[in-house]
């Protein structure tokens, strides 16, 4: 194949190819574990990834008191040491809230701020724009739409993310809707507006069909535990070479069974918890704890994540 | 009838009757009119009302920043000067965070503090029940759930909210379910463990129908409009007078339809928006501003709104 | 209390009162058991019934292929024998086919159809109007509309209903929505219109409060099990002896328990599966067999509800 | 790439690649245009197909009555004269009901039924598993399951599609629930299980990355306007020939925007609307009537529809 695919040229942007949300590690006794978040930080970008997201739903943000949000941004932003940019969540109810939390953020010298439509406040689209423009006003860096309907009450419709774009409201999008299919038309009618949007998606199992269909990067939450894998597909991809960014992706969705180690507990403790007790057994957090009031994997699932590990390799069995 | 309604019995608890969720006045320019704020709170104290809820929905919680929960707070609390007990809600992501914003609210003086279930989290039920656990340890007052699913993305169980009282863990429930029908069984089920809790239905238009199967109370955000008619709809309730509890809700039905006058306009923009709209036509606040990113109703609903409050006789026509 | 309750007026009308959706009771092998249906039909006449509903969901109407549900409403129309009207459901997807399925029940002398808005097809306000016009248009008998967003995927709006009502499309509703807010708004709508409906709870467990604010009737499937309590209850209500009512729906409430004995089950299951292991400890059918797929309670189950019935004498302990 | 992509091998099996689910052309009357029908399946077998879908959600099967069923699938069995394999929707309540529907099909020769979740029933994942036993027994060809949430209330899951395919119970399945992310996984445990389904994606703007991730077919409505461009789609892929895959499915998804034309009417009168619209302006059927009560486009969206066609050049402008 002798087309150059577009996401190399994407690959050019300052946002843009692996930007791994990182899981937030604590100690035993629930406070941050902050020695393992900055030797998880280096690992990363020591793997190659393109950006690091910080405070993202991997990372807990959720359960995270604004303090220990300070406290994990300054950590990652101080180990990144400006290698690679760091993108960090203000996750609250609405703008003027998303904004007292994003301003501290950005002291701390992140690059750029996500936020998702608002929370628990009941909008329409309108007031969905202009929740957006609130924000977009009140920051000096850029921002970025997260549409997210698991955990949001809305879905961000194309044309809306488009516009924003152009306005220079927004720079990107994190896609965790699940629904590729309005990706496929987000990317479309962004490529047809100019490419104003950096789009990423947050499904880590389908980069490679998402990097074939134009998306310009991934925040893959599997990352945390296989960081050089998702290196290697999004360069196999960004070269065209497709087959064998499929034959990387299929590897990764076989370790990706992980997060169904756990069936019948919630999609936090099921998800993150995997990632925590992977990671721990890796070697790369100390502990698998998971923020109260989440548990983490118990023995039985975790031996289920062992053996997906040893089986891929990636453990001695 | 002469048999006695439970209800009596439950207006001698501190917690019960009628508990408006205040609106939270705001200047034209957005910010916070606390002049209007406290002349409204004296206005529901004089009009009889057994209890203020600061920092409700109806309050436009999710859009007021820190700081202005504090001012709200504060000015609530010091004109309510202790005549009638006020409860605030710490609306936040999850435990850690709420109790990041109920101590402040504590501080200043509240008499309980009301939470929901976690949001953006995507938590089971054993740890939703740790999270109020948890928010209640670190509180010194009282603790309702706030059972809100159009807001949040659970529905909490009545046995779940029974259990919860039993511990002492919450001592009431503030029900906007929408499902009156599980509403019954929580009433059931709370009288044969001993009624640990005080239920409050937050459905301003079935108040008589829900006093009559046992609520504790309501929390109404019509009662901002005419406190005097939900006063004298409980007083009749509580006496088992059904039919002038009934006669007086119809009424209050009929003054409900301004939340219709804005079709095609977001929940929030409808709801809370014709409640000022109707406030400001009665002189009780001095504009109908909405917090941002909500615009005020137009010209054309408001109007329809007067002419609701005229037909009522609450306005000159 | 001396006024007049607009109820017992209701009752004047032909469809109103206690109109009990029939289970299908099954032979061991899954075949219609006749003999069991006409003795409950008879039963329930005879316990005062004010009309019967045929093919509702309580009657496993989804489970029903076409010559059942002819077998099944031939045999209760026999058996009523003109002593109450009886209504059946021509449950499809959309009007043409609705009509197909009504069309041979009106033959076999149904006094009126119910019908619910589409399924499975994907339909606006405006075509589910029409939707209910072609299906009335085709009809020679009245046509009650369905609302039950739990099955089907759309909530009828209360304007929707009284508009089909003055138009005389429908004459009533059967509200199975759970959601009694908007119920009450539409009784004081269809009171403005002139009462054009005859409005029906499905809601078995709040039937007192319903007729407190002014249903016509209930659809109740727990009238299976205790038709006799619904037919006092109802009859206190008509009269306005809100206490008598309130105490009767109380007691029938601690009998509805039986739904709860099956958790973990499928809705169907547990519903329709506890009224039919209730009414087979009851002696009212022959079997408590279910139509395939579903499975009958388990002994475990069984011998919760039979300590239900024998914890309210219904059944020797 | 010299690697062999698997979709090549599975175009050998039977029922594989493009098998457009046919629209039902209609007359002005709302009456079956049989002509058209039998044109527009010449038409389709002649651009290549490889398979045809009778009684899809696009042949607006939810609005056909049984008798029209009949004649429309007759029709298609005649015209595709055995040149193509014919699939055919027995769309119904539950699996006694679907045999109903489905035995008559199989008289008149269709090759392969298809059958959804239960509909109006609510079944949990067993009775559900019993639901497809039932109707597979009873059919004397194949049977595909389709995953089609947003019509029916249950999204089907791999882990259940795998193994009824591993029993012997379903052949495949159709996968319109927009989860790609989920289809991706059912993709790779049927392979693991030996690849007993054959998977095609409902979702025709993202065949060319669904063929890629190993996709078995595509059910695309919008072959219906343009089957040509589906096949020589499917064919680029089937021989790894991923850039004009692409380029294909880009220059597809530009006429997809057709769907678009109509915001504001319902999914049905959009979707199915506007391919009528297009098909008709192609002078592939003879009319754009819709099945009561849905409306076809109006003249403001059909010029839209008329504007996308010529700027595609397959009309003259």
């Amino acid at each position: 194949m002798t087309t150059k695919p577009k996401t190399s040229s994407a690959l050019s942007q300052r946002f843009a190819g692996v930007v791994p949300p990182l899981v937030t590690p604590l100690l035993s006794d629930g406070s941050l574990d902050l020695h393992s978040l900055e030797r998880h930080t280096h690992h990363l970008v020591e793997a190659g990834v393109h950006g690091l997201f910080a405070l993202g739903s991997t990372g807990e943000v959720a359960y995270l008191s604004d303090e220990q949000r300070l406290q994990v941004t300054a950590t990652i932003v101080r180990a990144a040491a400006g290698r690679v940019p760091v993108i960090a969540g203000a996750i609250d109810l609405t703008a003027s809230r998303v904004l007292e939390r994003a301003l501290p953020l950005v002291d701390l010298g992140v690059d750029a701020v996500v936020s998702t439509a608002p929370l628990y406040a009941l909008n329409d689209r309108a007031e969905i724009e202009q929740h957006f423009r609130r924000i977009a006003r009140g920051l000096s860096v850029p921002l970025f739409a997260y549409d997210v309907p698991v955990r949001v009450p809305t879905k961000l419709a194309p044309e809306l993310l488009v516009e924003l774009g152009q306005e220079g409201v927004i720079v990107g999008c994190k896609d965790s809707s699940g629904d590729d299919v309005t990706f496929r038309r987000l990317i479309a009618l962004n490529e047809a507006a100019g490419h104003p949007l950096q789009l990423f998606t947050g499904h880590e199992v389908i980069v490679d069909a998402m990097a074939f269909v134009g998306a310009d990067g991934v925040v893959p939450g599997l990352g945390n535990v296989d960081a050089a894998g998702y290196v290697r597909l999004w360069s196999a991809a960004a070269r065209g070479d497709w087959a064998t960014a499929r034959h990387e992706q299929l590897r990764l969705n076989a370790l990706f069974e992980i997060v169904f180690t756990s069936r019948g507990r919630s999609p936090d403790a099921a998800g993150v918890g995997s990632f925590k007790a992977a990671m721990n057994l890796l070697g790369l957090i100390d502990h698998a704890t998971m923020a109260t009031p989440v548990e983490p994997l118990d023995d039985q699932a975790s031996a289920r994540v062992r053996r997906i590990l040893a089986g891929l390799e990636l453990l001695a069995a």
